[in-house]
């Protein structure tokens, strides 16, 4: 670069919170996944939205990159800065600025993380939905539209996410929505800046939806004979409209796995972990009916408890799953695929997947947000050995075929990045065209998290 | 124009869909509102993508305007041809193409109608949820991002739709989504379509979400003392996650309007209207829950039923509402506001409608979806006593400028048309500007039923 950068932004950002600092730039070259890492050439932590203006009408006349960086918890490789420049790092963005009970709303800096931001509105009896497995940043998760095990219930971020304020590549300030919760005014841009991975503008600042805490929450666990009579039963309890709040699906072999792993003793089956939220009376109801259902599907173990010891005993195995993978496989990493089908098609999608993972002979877990259609192969690799990231892409690659196939989706909430680049021609047709367009007339430099989505 | 439109148009679409008749003009040249109409200069009413396609092609080639038509029951002048051009009319692309009971979907034509839909539904023990006042078509209503009673439980049209087939402005077709039920894959473009009124594309296919048809539907009346206790009752039950299917609120000068013009006897006083949809057991603890509530909220009289003959007699008044203003005034029409703000503001927002209405010297009613904050005040007008319009669109401008101070929409359901585009730019800021070129990227020539939204 010709131009003194760190110079240059020091203009606008006080110096302590310019850096090249080594540790600083390694810890910026990578997310969570198996993508090769790549420094970039500074990283800035801004401080209000105009800093961050600034910094993009520097950036873009300067056709410098510029890469949001949340917490780096991604699984894509989204925060790499594949073409160096600017990673800006909002982790000094993190105020909650307002919480408005009776609107049910919150607005957050994006830099605020989803278990703080969970704490502070516990003290109002509220809470907010969306819990991918990392602790990731409002910003982040909004980016990717991230889920997790309540999308079932509560939508994704898509679904909860009432207004942003972006900052455009060329520095322009908008609000895409309102405080309303249903709007027909204009054309509707909040859905389209959810899930832009940080290349359609910068998020300042957000309004998230928020819940009343319920009265009482019930786990459950069942479990089936097969992926086939789960998913069966997931379905059926869908279409009688209980609002069931989680339903998430561990298959037979990750069960072992957790039973060799942590010397639990659960029976060695499909297993389907559930939670439902309601008033104390009707839940009751909601679950006995769910039991019933259940065993009707094939069930032929259903527990459930509501005090939160019980409540955390039931879904044990599901909170150990990562763990009981990784102990037992040290040094090594895992490859998750994320693919979301039609209900219809889950049961065979998960069969195939377990097939496609043993025929491999890598080692992994299947397991998903089956509510949801939505569930990850997660395939035990060694990222430096060429021979296992081929395998596991083979797997990765036949699983998102399957999907693609049958109307699903290549990735149901860890985004694009990197890694589902590819599938996206296939996906979407001529509609990636479309998007393009509109890439070109948000970001008509590229300076936007270049490479990532599409090239 | 210089070519002659029948002619050409008689190329693509068989000779008896290609119409000049008189009384055919003038059906397609309004809708349901007090706008003042304008006649297209041919209407087609096509029976397939390709013809949609060709038509479009044409049409963009030779810069003729193409204003797609449901049924016309919009509120806002949506399908007024106020360039002329083709009127677009979709009632031959009425075909319910696939139901998807597993999955929860439905793929119909733009032309289906909602009713005839929920008929077909019933048969496999499902339900789409979205419901305005008249029977629209789905097309209409996904360009719309129509609502209604249901959407604080089930969204509106814009968390319904799961997928468009959209032919674009020069004729290339496009899929907006897919079947699953989740993706961060791409740029979300479902949601911008939804609500854009033609003006970005022609919508020939649509896939929707349904749901199950509850084991047990309860209705309720509450009569309270005051607006602000009744919001604020609808305000704790939505807190506390009940999950009400609807909430409907008269004024106490509309319920006095249906007693005088009915003979009912109801107390003249603010009412509430409920819906309860759920398991037999649940529900039964809910009603009574919300009783509760609502007596400590000022309510003093509370009625509920189940069976479908006293759920009816129980939200007769509100059925009455609008036959009620009507019938008294022989020949007049009304202005319905539209307005959405944050439930914070609710109460003052109802009760300035109807201060700001009775000011005017005119009568009306004020009613709303208030679970969504969405309101509407019907002002009952002679559209051709320019007196009351004056008075009329001052209270309409009243209720927005309350509405827009306070963090809210324009139009929560019924849409922008002709009557809301002088708000745009004041509720929406530089986010216009983006929605424009949005525009100009789908439709370079402006085509698609120019003049609508923004100019
Ligand atoms: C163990 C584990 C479990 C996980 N489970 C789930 C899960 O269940 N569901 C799920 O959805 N995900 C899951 N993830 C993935 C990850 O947590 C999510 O993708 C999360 O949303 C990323 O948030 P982040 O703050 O780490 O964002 P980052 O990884 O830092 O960034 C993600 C993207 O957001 C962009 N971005 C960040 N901030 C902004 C901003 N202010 N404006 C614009 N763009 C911005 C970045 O440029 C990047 O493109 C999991 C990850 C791990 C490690
Ligand atoms: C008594 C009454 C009560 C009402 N109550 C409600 C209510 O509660 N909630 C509510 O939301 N609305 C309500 N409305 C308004 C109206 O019913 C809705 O706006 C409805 O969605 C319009 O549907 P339609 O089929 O009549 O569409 P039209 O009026 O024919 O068209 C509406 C818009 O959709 C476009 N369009 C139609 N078909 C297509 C297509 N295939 N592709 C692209 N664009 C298309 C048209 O160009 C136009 O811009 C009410 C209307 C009346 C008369």
């Amino acid at each position: 670069m010709e131009i003194n950068l760190t110079k240059e932004l020091k203009r606008f950002v006080s110096e302590d919170r310019v850096s090249k600092n080594e540790t600083v730039l390694s810890l910026h070259s990578k997310d969570e996944s198996f993508h090769t890492p790549r420094q970039p050439d500074v990283v800035v932590f801004p401080i209000d939205t105009e800093e961050v203006v600034n910094i993009l009408k520097f950036a873009n006349e300067n056709e410098i990159p510029v890469v949001p960086f949340g917490v780096g918890s991604g699984l894509e490789g989204q925060v790499i800065p594949i073409k160096g420049g600017i990673s800006l790092d909002f982790q000094l963005m993190n105020q909650i600025v307002e919480i408005s009970p009776v609107d049910l709303l919150v607005r957050v800096q994006p830099g605020v993380m989803r278990k703080h931001l969970n704490k502070e509105l516990g003290k109002y009896g509220l809470f907010f939905s969306v819990d991918p497995g990392a602790d990731a940043s409002i910003g982040g998760m909004a980016a990717t539209n991230a889920s997790g095990t309540t999308a079932v219930r509560y939508g994704s971020m898509k679904e909860n996410v009432r207004n942003l304020q972006v900052v455009l590549a060329e520095g322009k300030i908008i609000q895409t929505g309102g405080k309303a919760k249903k709007s027909s005014s204009g054309y509707h841009l909040t859905e389209l800046f959810v899930g832009s991975e940080g290349t359609l503008g910068i998020f300042t600042e957000i309004t998230l939806k928020v819940y009343g805490i319920s009265e009482m929450i019930t786990a459950a666990r069942a479990v089936f004979p097969s992926v086939k009579q789960a998913v069966q039963a997931a379905v059926s309890l869908l279409s009688l409209g209980v609002p069931i709040a989680r339903i998430e699906l561990l298959d037979a072999r990750s069960i072992k796995q957790i039973n060799m792993a942590t010397g639990s003793k659960y029976v060695e089956d499909v297993t389907l972990f559930l939670e439902f939220h309601g008033i104390k009376d009707s839940l009751a109801n909601e679950v006995y009916l769910t039991k019933e259902l259940f065993i009707d599907s094939g069930c032929y173990q259903f527990e459930f408890e509501s005090d939160s010891n019980g409540r955390a005993r039931l879904w044990d195995a599901r909170h150990n799953l990562f763990y009981a993978y990784l102990h037992s496989n040290p040094g090594k990493k895992m490859m998750n695929t994320d693919v979301c089908v039609p209900l219809s098609k889950l049961a065979e999608a998960v069969e195939q997947s377990r097939k496609f993972i043993d025929e491999s002979g890598l080692d992994g877990t299947v397991a998903g947000h089956i509510g949801d259609g939505n569930f990850h192969a997660g395939i035990v690799i060694d990222p430096k050995n060429p021979f296992d990231m081929a395998r596991a892409n083979r797997v990765n690659e036949q699983i998102v075929d399957f999907a693609l196939t049958h109307g699903g989706t290549c990735t149901g909430e860890h985004g694009v990045g990197l890694g589902k680049m590819k599938y996206q021609k296939r996906e979407h047709g001529d509609a990636l065209d479309i998007m393009k367009s509109f890439k070109r007339v948000l970001d008509p430099k590229g300076i936007l998290n270049p490479g990532k989505i599409f090239e």
